[in-house]
């Protein structure tokens, strides 16, 4: 295991995407640490999955407490996975605990009431509100905004797609291409915090699709692909 | 052949892009028509692409006139294939002769002196700017964004990438994803116009995939993907 992701915190670790993405890492080794709100929700969380994992015959490092203390036990990478709604509050509150760590803001800004739409914060994206919002120290990196909450909690099913990695910072883009592809899917270096843009927007256009009678599945996922690939 | 695909027009054709597409829309069985500000260029590409096409036992209908003539030509589509630096100029001198026709708009904003990166106009994409220009009378569609020249003018190779299709007016993109998909690739409907703000991003990051020497290709494409696709 890469010291650097010996221990990852997955805040707003209770919500769909949180949990699927807890018991990803932890099947693939890595140890997390959930943090939430409600400290004792999170550890009934981290139970929870650490028996479903032991099920599957692994033994998971999942463990469960505030977001304080998550964030304070994270080695390096703090995942940062809250509704919209509650990302700026969240990360003014953990700001000073998030000093030599690194961030990776999945959070896409659905638009209220229409998720087939986002509605962007002022600075382009919810990467470089973060990014903003935090200073220059703290390295953002914008990651797994489009994969399906769904496919991250079904084990039985691979990840459909590749995840599109972004920020100012390629060292710690590096950190989190590397956490990502332990997971068992493709991780590609997308550019600057400035394609959170795109990639943010991309997870609405993905929705609709998965929504629509014209498309025959649900749950899609994007996947780059080289020539002649069918 | 569908009546409203009959003649397409392609604004721009002489360029990279527009000769791809007129290549496999004629390949299709698409009459295709090339506008170009020089109609003697238009009409000596159309000469050299029914020629290249005869040679692989196609019968190609392909002509080329100025891009005044070429839109007026137009069944109904008219595909705009021109640098950004020439967009909106373009779309104002063809203005008039777009009424009772769709415009389908495939420019992409690259930033001046760097194709890894996007700047937007102020109407969020270059799709929403030409809606804006053209008013509402005249349904614009985004599209093709995304698909490489090269793969388009290399007919030993098939298009590896789906084409993500937005636009105010269903109708009028239902009309483009039918044309797209005579080529043998896949439309999506991806949404509003404001959607080309994703659409647009996407492909400078996929010339930086392409450029990068950490991809083990170019010609990156994208697909969207049921679930357990690998």
């Amino acid at each position: 295991m890469n010291e650097a992701v010996e221990k990852v915190a997955i805040i707003g670790g209770t919500g769909p995407q949180g949990k699927g993405l807890a018991l990803r890492l932890a099947l693939a080794g890595v140890s997390v640490v959930l943090g939430s709100r409600d400290a004792t929700k999170a550890q009934d969380a981290a139970t929870e999955m650490t028996a479903l994992l032991a099920e599957k015959g692994t033994t998971a490092d999942i463990t469960g407490m505030s977001m304080e203390d998550a964030t304070k036990a994270a080695s390096e990478l703090v995942i940062l996975s809250v509704p919209y709604a509650g990302h700026d509050a969240t990360l003014t509150t953990l700001a000073p605990l998030l000093i030599n760590k690194v961030l990776v803001d999945i959070v896409v800004p659905l638009a209220p009431g229409n998720p087939k739409a986002v509605e962007m914060p002022k600075e382009g994206s919810v990467t470089e509100a973060a990014q903003a919002l935090l200073g220059d120290s703290v390295p953002v990196v914008g990651a797994l905004h489009n994969v399906s909450a769904i496919t991250l909690n079904d084990l039985s099913r691979t990840i459909n797609c590749d995840i599109l990695v972004c920020g100012n910072d390629l060292a710690a883009k590096k950190k989190v291409m590397a956490l990502i592809e332990l997971m068992g899917t493709k991780a590609y270096n997308a550019g600057l915090a400035e394609s959170a843009r795109c990639i943010e927007a991309l997870t609405p256009i993905l929705i609709r699709l998965n929504i629509s009678k014209d498309v025959p599945f649900s749950h899609a996922g994007v996947r780059i692909c080289p020539p002649d690939a069918h």
